[in-house]
């Protein structure tokens, strides 16, 4: 019996020929990944556990990226519990202040999934590596703990929805629409527990940065997993950056899928999720007339070098409109470092933006950004939902880089193609 | 009688001609200035006055840069309290997140002190601008509220120090060594509700920034202001900067002070102060071993071009050492487009530090670098109370950008002199 993508790469996890949906399976785990919000939870359990080592020093990865800097005090004891941790366990990625980055914009860059991996991540948007044709999903802190400790985890094998993509979506439409699209199509539970799967021909217009930005909200229709196809483009990013070994796998011709959707690439238009679900989308010609006080270019679906490049095309020689802040946050170091290098952030700045530190910080309601009462803020992160950024009665528009940089020119949601005259 | 730079800067406000130690005058002022923890208190007081309208748009300055960009719900809505007060009074220097910077960095750099003014603002740090040649300092927020309703303030004249600076410091001794070498000379409260009135031919190897961070810290001996003698080099700086008309005043030769103390600043050593309060003073020569967690380079003290130029000159081609996070903090908006256009940025994050938006941040334990229980930071900010930066039994050692940044190198407590190997 055929299986897809993500049911190949668990059966050979699994040391099994053959998987089904809803079959229970135990798996080996390639990388464990927690954060400096759930690793502190994961460390008290993997403590009562009773094992002094990791599975594998090299398989664990440890990214304090949601406050730090240090927030408060808080922030600075859990971030210190978990250096400990890291030290004491020799965890050979643990990434400190100033060597790290958002998590799931930093493990693809350093080299540590690629395809064909098995990842667990205690945090739910670590379904972003699909895009590099591994499995990954969020597991909660006490999974974290056990896959620390065993190196594998338990899974029901999902069933699957195929997306195929084809056609070449516009200048200003990016992975970020596309996705937002497919949500506003098949709702916050339009995929619940199974895989989406990307394939078709369309696939060749999407940068990796595009794609890791669509595997990253597939929790946000309440998939198990995102998973695209493995290209050319794939290969080249992975072979660039890493030296581990890695596997294709192909969904065979006779797997099921519940559901096939055809998406034509080229009908796209830029789409904003309205409060307070990122399944509220419309057109960007169908918004209207939406003052907002904030924007915000960043987090793990949207700080990358194309989301970067992307903002500068649209703000640069333009003034950030009066009463928005329009906050940058580079998901990494090097993509900062990247972006000063190319000149991005320099126009980024003298169009009156602020240049965040890499971390989760407003998207979560973290800090560097959060909003008060009645506020307004067009934000390329994943979550609209009551109290995000902040206050509840705050209001989070998700949407692009491109029409979050229009939408700080223009001080209301704008479209980047009116912005830029094109 | 003479007078002092002070009481003539004073006696001139106050339409007298004569003022003497010890007078209550009211002087008209010239700048009032408040922040985002500030501003809400003194907007309160100002709606309990009455009146409609502030004494003149153009000499009020807001600089929300205490918890921004905004750190949680309460910043967020004290900041939107104070941007609808500046927006409906008409506030001309209100400075939104993305134009703004660290009020006392702020300031000088927009022209909006020059020499003779007499300014008050709702921060203890006020006194930064005696630099220029200025009569300025902390106030608290009714103060501000009244100021900003009637222009003028009731001031106590204070008597003064007379510092009398001769020598050339050496490579890696900035204002920063100096200041706190003289605190440690005279204790917390050697300048109690005195001026420190700077003058020398040593003042001519003292930059505007090596100034600034001096008159920076009058307030930790205790001081009323500290004034520096105008010069060439302040006379420069202004007019790059300001089209304000500006006043110098010199002391009578026959002014009264309190004291007079000669200081040859090419005997100071790099000089650090240790928990808990700035006048610990140590050179660099007698810290001894002491390991560091966290490194901060920035305040209204010390995140001026010189202070970053410094930083990159001591860790350019170098890595922060394994364990410790060293954060650069910008002063403003422009300084950090600045050090990006020179290199400056480039090279510290390649050293491995993280560069934050312009913010007071972690010098008041705010956000931005909290210290954990027992942590030890190397700071350029200007306090290190008990819990000032995070945890009480936390840390915190005052020293110059040198300083600070060859310890994010070492580890430990460092002489810059040496990790440069001159």
């Amino acid at each position: 019996m055929g299986m897809t993508m993500t049911q190949k790469i668990l059966a050979a996890h699994a040391g099994l020929s053959q998987v089904v949906a809803g079959q229970l399976i135990e798996a080996d785990l390639d990388l464990v990944l927690g954060n400096d919000i759930t690793t502190p939870v994961a460390i008290n359990e993997f403590e009562k556990i009773g094992i002094e080592q990791i599975f594998d020093k090299a398989k664990v990865a440890i990214v304090p990226d949601h406050f730090t800097p240090n927030k408060d005090i808080k922030a600075a004891e859990q971030c210190k519990c978990v250096r400990q941790f890291a030290y004491a366990k020799g965890v050979e990625n643990y990434f400190e202040v100033g060597e790290m980055g958002i998590e799931h914009a930093l493990l693809p860059e350093k080299g540590l999934v690629v395809a064909g991996d098995v990842v667990i991540g205690a945090d739910s948007h670590t379904c972003t590596y699909g895009a590099l044709g591994a499995f990954s999903t969020g597991i909660g802190s006490t999974d974290m703990a056990a896959g620390m400790a065993t190196g594998k985890a338990w899974f029901k094998v999902p069933s699957a929805i195929k997306f195929v993509l084809s056609g070449e979506p516009t200048k200003f439409v990016s992975g970020k629409d596309i996705i937002l699209h497919i949500i506003g199509m098949i709702g916050v539970d339009g995929a619940l527990y199974k895989s989406m799967e990307f394939v078709g021909e369309g696939l060749k217009y999407l940068s990796m940065d595009s794609r890791l930005a669509m595997a990253n909200m597939a929790i946000e229709a309440g998939a198990k997993n995102g998973i695209f196809e493995v290209d050319e483009i794939t290969l080249d990013y992975i072979k660039e950056r890493s030296k581990k070994p890695y596997t294709v796998y192909k969904a065979d011709e006779d797997a099921h899928y519940d559901q096939v959707i055809e998406i034509d690439l080229s009908n796209i238009r830029p789409t904003i999720a309205f409060p307070h679900l990122p399944e509220n989308t419309k057109t960007i010609d169908e918004v209207g007339n939406i003052a907002i006080d904030q924007v915000v270019i960043g987090s793990c679906t949207n700080g990358r070098m194309e989301d970067l490049r992307m903002a500068r095309e649209v703000m640069k020689g333009k003034k950030v409109a009066r009463g928005v802040r329009a906050i940058i946050i580079p998901g990494t170091q090097n993509i900062y470092l990247q972006a000063i290098k190319e000149g991005i952030i320099e126009d980024l700045v003298t169009a009156g933006c602020v240049v965040s530190t890499p971390t989760c910080g407003p998207c979560l309601g973290g800090h560097m950004g959060i909003l008060a009462k009645g506020e307004r803020c067009v934000a390329t992160t994943n979550r609209n939902f009551v109290g995000r950024m902040g206050h509840v009665e705050s209001e989070i528009y998700l949407a692009s880089p491109a029409v979050a940089a229009a939408s700080a020119i223009s001080g209301k949601i704008a479209n980047p193609e009116e912005v830029k005259g094109e």
